[in-house]
């Protein structure tokens, strides 16, 4: 019986381990970014049902797992408020350190508002660089002005 | 007498609200990006000499918050953990609910290690589009590999 | 020297209990609904130009208050993150009661996305109950579903 | 053996999964509004014996866990006193921006007390708009004066 | 400028130190119990005009002092969530020993709602006995059923 | 094989549901009040050889769980420092708002020391009222005065 | 205008260290043992009037102070839960590692209950010992058993 | 496949409440103090082969057991920071209200530096008196004074 | 089903205890220093192929774990935020008391930048001294310099 | 007047930025190693008198401030458990991800015990490597171990 969709992402970590599944394997079948498509299969996104059933047959997912697949799932994929993972933790630190400086740029840039984290994409690549490749990450947002009423 | 920072912050927010002073301003004086240059307005980087200068004439600040501005600040810009501000918290909001996927593609490219949050960039820009303008940030960071021993 | 936001609303309060003036009154000058008003008022939103000054005839601002209250402000009223107040509390509660309802029965009306708190309206009246007269608080954000991409 | 409400509540939503049953379903077995029944459902409320057997009914489950169905439960739906999931999390945003807001509106129109959450009802629906649907919420609480003694 | 309730309840506390008012004295003036005369010192209740003005006398209160006296506070007396005061503690503690017995004696008597912390009186005296004497502490608030809809 | 007192708290709980068993009915053949009695259940109070093998044979107990009644179980009901259930977050709101008045008023009446949590005893009952019944808690712990020395 | 007792401890530290009093002589003019006294002085216990006035006579404290020094202060001396301190730590250290030890021998030896910590006196010496002198505590708490009813 | 310690504790609670065995036996066959004995048997001390080898013919434990006693363990014996459990809060109490005191006391007698909790012993005896018994605590701890370089 | 390295990290641990397996032995079939094997077998590095298949030959692992090892963890050893076990936290108290100081010297021979904990390797030794042999530590990260933009 | 040893850190802190001083030469003055003076100005350690006049000398300090450097101070130097500062937070991130790694080997070459943080001493240098210099920190603390009695 399941019961929570982190259930399912624990049976897809382990069929990509056991496997040897890559994430973009895994945006093919889905036919979305490799980006939203990791998201999904980590528990954060839901699926349509053809989406589902592909990602089932990849990871060789039960039926049950499948329909799981299409719920929106709680979001929220750290076990703690301030991640302890160092590859986590810069993402937080840049949150933590450019802060406040994102919201005086996007204010000054647009006034009063934010940046959507629901209409929004994210592209991570590979930057080349003679001094060590870099992780180029672009994100975008749409600016959601505060409504007066 | 200052005795830390984030006085002199509060000085910088201070006459920049009540002079009208823009970030773009900032930026100009200082001589490197404005999300650098707000960056170190705002208490989280340290100042070459010339920079605390002309920052400190266009603020309007004393020779001591000049001398601050020069030191190696302890950086941190938000007041909570998780933080209560909208703009910001979707940041925090995008960590929680996509870090788990950029672990994962980071290391599907990259291998073991985790993208600096130090040898970092950043680029933040208004990208029009009909139905809503929206926000575009860039960001760089070095990859770094966890060294074997 | 005004070094943020809360300053002026702690000025605003002051005022308010001195001078004995409504909210209702504050949302007259301020040209918005009450709810609106006050939560600008409380340093929730940013004021125009001439909202400001309005604001700052009735309450008696300098001039540094009232270009404060152009600036977006860094948002959140509460001092912890579980309100002590119980009149804040029962709020708390609901989402935290009710929470779980709510995500369901969004999801299942409109799928995966969310309900903005940025286009956002609430209006609050008073019911007339024979029983005892209810609050009653109507609400409505946009609905605003996740992209794929 | 079932020890707890929330162990029902994850039977509830396995099932509801598995036979893609819809909460208005279970409103109507229950006889109630979709808000209650869902909250019911979801561990939140006390049911009657007889709504609780419709429930087992159409969640197929034991006569142990309808038993459960008719014990008041230890309330509260959300794993973090702070919510992760975006859609929850806005809600909590509300309150957080607009907590002193609520406050200071119902006592100027009420005076002391506070909106009861549990002499509360609630109604969420669709409102149609060429902007984009809204999700409306209308909350109705009895508002309780504080007793002086 | 008083800014919140909370100076005014240190100007009461300073006062009474040095001039040695007893909290009896306070009720008295106020014409409530003396727990609920406390507890509007100490800022956690709205005072009508005649007894803030009553209470300004007998602490001798600027006019501005009385004014905040009638508005409600921002209620929540204790700066930790968890008391570190013994006195208090023990409190906590009962809530934390016997709150599932409350919570299962009352549902057993009354089914499922809460007993109000609004509509609520206390009264707290001396019992004595031969083995030491005791506090004793009645408490009374309505029973309020959870409404279904 | 059992491994704490909450192992055997949620086999009562579970035997409770199942087979309607009353608090009252555990608390008459307990021999104690149904205050002391139902704390005891709940895993909060140590019982005799007599007292835990009389709730065995009511909730159907192993020899094992019989054995584990008996021992000082390491206490604390709640799961949370702060609770979230509504009716047991109403005490932890009144030790909150009235939490300085009872130290104020024990203080005056007492001196300083603690009013006791363990030589302590309470009764619940519905006290009828016209306006709708009310909780009634009586409460009584022996003062202990701050020993000097 | 002094408003807690804190002000008092700070008050006091500031002139012990101008004057190099040591909490031995404290202890002599208030005519209690070293450890009530210094705890007295730190804020934790309440003193009598002639205690506070030979303490206010040592420390050069106003009248105001003095009235201050004979009031039951809010309890607890410790600016974090966890104490960073790494002379306090370490007896924190010992509650976390020996906690279940001290629980599990007082109740061997005593049954169900408590080691008072009100009605507690302690004692602290230096103990000589070749291999390094050590620091010898004797705590004495009266037992208080768990009372049923 | 025992994969920690506490697993062990566990075992030997379940072990301890089944077959009645007492600390003080415990501690007879492990030849070391009730004190030390019970730490140890409660996951905190490492045993020698000898030790662990008795303690496991005492509890009837298995080859793995045995095995873990005798590795150093991850101490901690509370489940959170604050413990809730009555007995075990009053010492955290004590840390509480008399850390201040504890700190200056050791250093007005050995300068800068701490009680060591390694090299530390403790002594629990019942101290007879017609007021009602007392529980008698020694601790003894090495004094490490803070070295300079 | 494998659905996480920490379960690896328990199977890791379990054959360790129960085979009297030493670090030093892991550290021989790793080819890596002691350091960097043992971080690497308690789940904070990942393995190369040939790494993980002579880890999983000498602590008897299945092929499942061995494909996990070779994965990147999601790092952190501890259970807490602030370490309960006296030997880590030794170590979290020098961050606690040394923090500022190792900011400042770094910052003073290198400027404003940090010092990797990527980039690092770390050999720990015994110091045999007459008063007590002494841990040895010696940690070598590189330093990163802020990048300006 | 001075009340806490922070006041003073604040002090110093002022002055070294006006007046440029180095820690090197704060060491100088004081006479022992750049980490243990550099921790002692930092409120982190206690002074002798002749040191605490150096240091008086050297950052122009008031004679009370010459007093507190002499009294051990209350520890810890850090604003929040897990620190925000980038170069010290991965010193946290050291420990977290290190910290077993870091008792596994001890306990191997040493037994149970821990590290002294008192009886302990850390150097701080800079070793070029053409890669990037590289942050190197020698710690050397002696082992305790666990006392058995």
């Amino acid at each position: 019986m399941i019961t929570d969709r982190q259930q399912v992402t624990a049976m897809i970590m382990s069929a990509k381990v056991s496997k040897q599944i890559k994430w973009s394997q895994a945006a093919e079948v889905i036919g979305e970014s490799k980006e939203w498509s990791t998201a999904a299969c980590l528990g954060q996104m839901a699926m349509t049902k053809i989406q589902a059933e592909a990602v089932g047959a990849l990871f060789d997912l039960s039926e049950e797992a499948v329909a799981w697949l299409q719920i929106a799932p709680y979001k929220g994929s750290l076990p703690t408020a301030v991640p302890t993972d160092p590859l986590i933790y810069r993402w937080y630190e840049l949150v933590n350190v450019y802060g406040t400086t994102l919201k005086e740029l996007i204010h000054e840039e647009f006034g009063d508002g934010i940046m959507s984290a629901i209409d929004f994409e994210m592209d991570l690549t590979r930057e080349p660089d003679p001094k060590g490749d870099r992780v180029k990450v672009v994100m975008s947002g749409k600016f959601l002005p505060y409504k007066t009423y």
